[in-house]
């Protein structure tokens, strides 16, 4: 036991796993040219079960290693997740659940520990403005909503019921093409200008409060020892000079 | 009075209006979907009359207890005024109205008190950059005036009169099909690749402000527990000290 | 002299030269549609002369206060020569002129304080981020003659010489339609995929950072009074505290 | 060899040079001008073997110069590789690396102070950022080989191997008539709706934490004197006012 912890927590055993996800990776890639795949297609697949034997094994000694300790980190959940997801093609005849496959190419984001660290502060970038997200959520239904009554009737495709406004909506808040859209909309249904131009003004100043929440929070929550002193701090300081003048 | 008071101001009661707000909110994205409206039509008519029921008695309730400190607070007039827009279709026969009932919706930013920071803190961003938005929208008044007088005698549809004009430069503001616009004036009057040229770099750059300032507000406007110490505080200690030295 | 002084500096008279601008500019706005212009077309015209009249004194009153000194400040200029060009085509015959009175509605931005303001830190900016604009420049440059002689040849349109190419180029910048030029172009030239990437994330890294500057430069550049304590400061602190411990 | 340190060192000898590259990067444009080069195709030819020479001659004295410290600077290289690499087609008969000389404008950006501090400065911010960019890059190659095993076999254009959805993945990033792609998938595969918004949603995420984490950078980094006092000095001063009071 104590050998296989060894093994598992080794550089070498680590740089292994790393280099096996990326030339699967690869090989998955590769497999998306109907030209290597129609020639190479035996040997791919056999790659594959190789890796997929690979992965199963590293996971089972991880396991064996950390045993219920292993399921208390998060990235190791999501490791375990994606090997026993793209376990199920073999255990049923699942062939439509192939693409999972290529799921593996994440544990590339859970291997590298600067990834991880993006991964973790997106996340927690995310749950900071979950607020401003939502209120977006909310006017973006309440718009959609309304298309849907409003140009429902004559622009179906578009606006047919609510969730196709929402996909619509999506395009307008992305600025794409959103021109076209209106101009065919605001001939029949002049109201749909106010409509839709307070809809990008809106949604663009929601989505600018994001970013730059995001940005402020980013330069106050520096390291603690590049932080700034505080006022709380500087009042102290003054506090215990007068004491001294006095 | 007091039992009312304590309703209203229960956690309880609040859960409920907001549970009421999200039905109610998802009542009317159902009834986007004809399939649903055709075949359950009466059932969310009579729901929906249940909800402007529940709504107006909440308003009234709430009425009840505060008199006239309810209407010194802003969200409260919000609701005030979406609740009584909403029973217009049927005091009147204004089946046109019917679509205002969307706007209970927007009770969900009102009702949740991060929500209604996020609207305040936005409001506030708004005020703070209104000379900046001001600035743009004369830049935009002075070349829609502009671009009427050039290109609205060949390209009317684009830029026929200053209200035709300010939608299609708005267009442009938002970078979307603009190529295609001035492809297509620029071969009968050159002038348009200097003019819209200068016009998106103008306008980009005036947007940009609008973004940056925010974002240095945001990070000035700190906690002031988290606000970093100031110049004059500095000052005030180093007078302090060499008082002392001496 | 004096009393004209006072009427130039006085509160009301700067309020009625605010309200004319803006009359003006509505006046110019109105001209665009034709309905407008063909049935009230003579007063407009005769509305117009009277503007130009007003704006014309407005000038002169200034200069006859301010004499030699009136030209020392930016503003003052920008308003003479807007003022001179709207003259302009009344001296000569020149009504293909007409077009520069719409510039008369720019005054707004000279004549309010905060709109001179905003201005101001825009050119501001601007200057700062020369270099980086430069650089900008002698990327797109380089990249217009590269494509004139890669792809002039089979899309004369898009690149047929380093000007088209240089317009071509802004609009992928801006990122309106560019898969469009790049798959038409790929087809024939596949060196087109490297060559429109590589411009991109080029030169959307040298915007980024040129926003970023300007955004971190709006931070540093509070008010001094605002400004917090520097390390200088705080070691000059230190220093004087360890004298006084010694 | 004291001379010519005094002459390449000079600043007259410098502002020729940086004349001589934009003379050239001049010509370059001018070339592409079909009706210019036809007229006076053999002019220019001439004056771009003058050129050639001059900046060969230019390096040359450089090198006699510094000899092997002229290769320690990273600038001295990238001027050497241009000149050497333009020289080329004279050497082989390689007309079609003719468009190399328009590197030769690229020396702008060596030449000028500023410029190359803005380069070096964008530079270091793609170091800094490299994790972003690399995990952003997985995302892609994920969705992309999904991408093309979802949809590769019903629109080969867009998505038939994972080089052309990573071309069409890049395409929807930028936003650029996204919806086009989207729609016409979505027909036939549901799917591509959740698929592609997820997509862009995650990747607009990491691109927005790129820019605020250069921001944030550039805030921080401020020059040293500056730079705001820290936490840790402020502990410091409270440490020594406390043993004063003691």
């Amino acid at each position: 036991m104590q050998t296989l912890k060894h093994i598992v927590e080794s550089k070498h055993f680590e740089h292994l796993v790393l280099l096996l996800i990326c030339a699967n990776a690869a090989l998955l890639g590769a497999e998306t040219y109907p030209a290597i795949l129609q020639r190479y297609g035996d040997t791919l697949h056999m790659l594959d079960r190789v890796f997929i034997a690979f992965f199963s094994i590293e996971i089972l000694m991880r396991l064996a290693v950390y045993r219920e300790r292993f399921f208390r980190k998060g990235w190791n959940i999501f490791d375990f997740c994606i090997v026993a997801l793209t376990l199920l093609p073999f255990v049923g005849n699942l062939s439509a659940l192939r693409t999972v496959r290529v799921l593996r190419a994440l544990r590339l984001v859970s291997s590298v520990g600067s990834f991880r660290k993006v991964t973790e502060s997106i996340i927690g970038a995310v749950r900071d403005f979950a607020a401003v997200l939502a209120v977006l959520l909310v006017v973006c239904y309440v718009y959609a909503v309304l298309a849907s009554q409003l140009f429902g009737a004559s622009h179906a495709d578009q606006f047919g019921d609510v969730g196709v406004s929402l996909f619509t909506l999506f395009q307008i808040i992305t600025l794409d093409n959103w021109s076209d859209i209106v101009r065919t909309v605001m001939t029949e249904s002049p109201i749909a200008i106010p409509f839709f131009i307070s809809f990008i003004v809106l949604t663009v100043f929601l989505l600018l409060s994001v970013i730059v929440g995001i940005a402020s929070n980013a330069v106050r929550n520096a390291d603690p020892e590049e932080k700034s002193i505080t006022q709380k701090q500087a009042e102290e300081i003054i506090a215990l000079l007068q004491k001294l003048n006095r």
